[in-house]
Formats: structure tokens, C-alpha cells, sequence
């Protein structure tokens, strides 16, 4: 890939990312990932794997208009005929479409090249240990929920099953803490073992600092 | 106090917090703060203290309504009136206006009483620690502001002066570092270095994960 290639690819990704918790930021943190797995595999085409990486989540925007489009299957489409447009062989764009399709979780499309599962790990990456929690936490400030929620005895509502009320910690133990054991690479695998421990160790702290059982244990000494 | 009389200072809190980083949850935990604080001090009047920690902030509204207005000068002058109201004396009014009038930090107006003093570390607490950056997030989020900016180089940009455009690290670096040595009693001190512990931890594993150097040692290689 020249210099000139990626910043074409670059400013397609750039007019396509969304908002939030997808933005370039996003992107690049996932090509930057990609590349730290990729050092520690073999074989690894890197102009697949870089163009796969900057073009994962330009449909994003398409399926936030329209639920029922999923960004991963979308996402390759635009990719392909992109890739295609711009002069790129069928193989390369299809192999880069692959990748793309198969980076969102569905265990009826697994990813199968390396740079497929390379890039899956990449973005999983960015969805556990302290960035995980950052977006998370970013993302419920911008949907106007809370930390979490209090019972009507003013114990911590940990609730995580489908019917509780959106907030951080329903997300968190709904569905952050059950990403560690989704990693395909070897490096993925090794990487995501600390991150958990971080994500645990803060997600502890929060509890401790989040209980207020002193309130409860004055309250019952009220006559 | 009588379960009756917390019932009443508490509805009171309830129809006065605002949203987002200071609703009712972060009343709750601040006198869990003040309650564990307590234990470690000697001649804490529990009346006063309890009392100003539900109101400390029942004049957030109007702040955020009129920003001439300090939440802490009108929330002592509301709780005061509201006490008076209610029956209290005014000895005792008057000392929780003065823990809430001296809970924000100004130089000029230091907390003075044991109440006080402890009042200004429970809220400061609430502020470090894994909650304090749990709290700034999903401010950021309601904001709309990011975690952070990249410059131009795709560096993480880490200016956290007046003139930096608003993200969590900007806040971080800004004001949430700076928080650590403000601590009056002993055990605000004590639980604040633990807690400053936890926050650095997070942070620098945070840095870790959004550092993309590995994204601008791919893009030197390229022609």
C-alpha cells in the first residue's frame, strides 16, 4: 500500500464513521490493534488487513437510520464496490469484504482468513479492559442513562437479564464480562487476559464506592 | 433524627437534585462518605451532618438555571429557610447552612466545624477514585464530548490547559489529578490515597489503549 492509497481509504472511512462510540478514534485504536496482533502471526497480508481495519464500521451510520441493516453485511457491500471503484482487483476487494462481514459476532459466519480474525480480535479489544468501560460510560452519558440504578431499599440494583433498566453496570455484566473468552489469536487470547483484570479491578473499586450500606445500617438505628 | 424527620429531608432532596453527576445517587453516597467519616472523628453531631449531606446540593438547578448563582451560598440560605420552616432551631439551621455554604471549594471560606469539614471530603470523595472518572464519563457522553483528540499526527493530544477543547482527559489532567491533596480529615486523607491509586492505575491503562503508535510506525514504511 502506498502512502497515497491509505489516505484515500482514510477519508472514505472519515466521511462514513459515526458518532460516539464508533468514531475514528474508534477505528484507528482497532488498526492500531490489529497491527500489535498482527507482528505476532505469520503470513499476514497487511493491505488486506489495513483496508479492512479503516472500512469495518462505514456502515454503522446506514444501520443507526435503519436497525434492520446490519453494519458488518452492509459494510462489506460498500467496501467491495468502493475497493472495486477505486481499481482494486475482485480477490483483494472480496477477501477485504470477508473480513468485514465476519468482524461482528454471528456463530453462523465465523471469520476464517488470519487478517479476518485479526481484525475481530482488533475490535473486541476496544470493547473490554479501560477503554471498554470509557465507551461504555460515554455511551450511556450520551443516552441519558445512569451508573446504575438503586431498589427501593437502597441496595445496588445489579440486575443484568434482558427486562432490567439500561445503565452501566446492567451493560457491564450483560455484556462486557462475557467478551473475555471470545478472542481467536494468540495475541488477542494473551492481551484480553489483563484487560480483564483491569476491567475487574475498576468495576470492583466502582462497587465498593457505589454501596452505601452505612446509610442503610444508620437508618435501621432510626426510631 | 427521627426516621420520620429523614423521610421528610430526603423528599425535600429528591424534588430538588438535578440530572446527571449530581441526582439523588451521588446524595446517597456522599453521606455514606460523611457516615464512614464519622466513625473515625470524635464529637460529630450526626443531626447536622446528616441533614447537610441530603441538602448540600438541592440548589443545583438553580445554578445550572443562572450560573451568577453558586449552588453553595443558595443551598445553605434554601436549607436554612427550609429548616426554619420545619420546626428546627435556629442554632441548628444556621450550622447546616454553614457546612453547605463552605462544601465548594473557595479559599476564602474554608469548612470550619467537624460537620463541615467532613461534609467537604464525603463530596470530594465522590469525585476521585473509580467513581469520579465513572461520573466524568458519562458527563463527557451527555456533553457530547469525546474521550480525547488526536492532533495531527494522530498524537494523543494532552493539553489540558483553559484553551483545550473539552474531553475526559482534558478534565482529567485539568481538574480530577488536582483533587488528591484538598482532603481535611484523617480518614478523607487516608481512603483518598488509595483511591488516587485507582484512578492512576485506570488512567495510565486507559493512555495504553489509545496510544496508536504502532498505527504511525505502519505509516512511515509507506512510500
Amino acid at each position: 500500500m502506498t502512502n497515497e492509497q491509505f489516505k484515500i481509504l482514510e477519508k472514505y472511512m472519515l466521511d462514513n464513521v459515526s458518532e460516539h462510540a464508533h468514531d475514528s478514534l474508534h477505528i484507528y485504536r482497532v488498526l492500531n490493534n490489529a497491527l500489535i496482533i498482527a507482528k505476532k502471526e505469520k503470513n499476514v497480508n497487511y493491505d488486506i488487513l489495513v483496508t479492512s481495519c479503516l472500512l469495518h464500521d462505514i456502515a454503522r451510520k446506514k444501520e443507526i437510520l435503519d436497525p434492520n441493516i446490519c453494519h458488518a453485511i452492509e459494510g462489506g457491500k460498500m467496501a467491495y464496490q468502493f475497493l472495486i471503484k477505486e481499481g482494486y482487483g475482485h480477490t483483494f476487494s472480496e477477501e477485504v469484504q470477508k473480513c468485514i462481514t465476519t468482524h461482528r459476532f454471528r456463530s453462523n459466519n465465523p471469520p476464517i482468513s488470519i487478517e479476518a480474525k485479526i481484525l475481530f480480535d482488533a475490535d473486541k479489544l476496544d470493547v473490554v479492559g479501560a477503554i471498554g468501560i470509557a465507551r461504555t460510560l460515554i455511551y450511556n452519558g450520551a443516552l441519558n442513562e445512569p451508573l446504575y440504578y438503586l431498589d427501593s431499599e437502597l441496595k445496588i440494583d445489579l440486575r443484568s437479564n434482558f427486562e432490567a433498566k439500561n445503565s452501566f453496570l446492567k451493560e457491564y455484566n450483560y455484556k462486557l464480562v462475557k467478551l473475555y473468552d471470545k478472542f481467536l489469536t494468540k495475541e488477542g487470547k494473551r492481551l484480553s487476559k489483563h484487560l480483564k483484570k483491569v476491567s475487574k479491578k475498576f468495576y470492583n473499586e466502582l462497587i465498593n464506592q457505589i454501596t452505601i450500606d452505612n446509610v442503610n445500617e444508620y437508618l435501621k438505628k432510626l426510631n
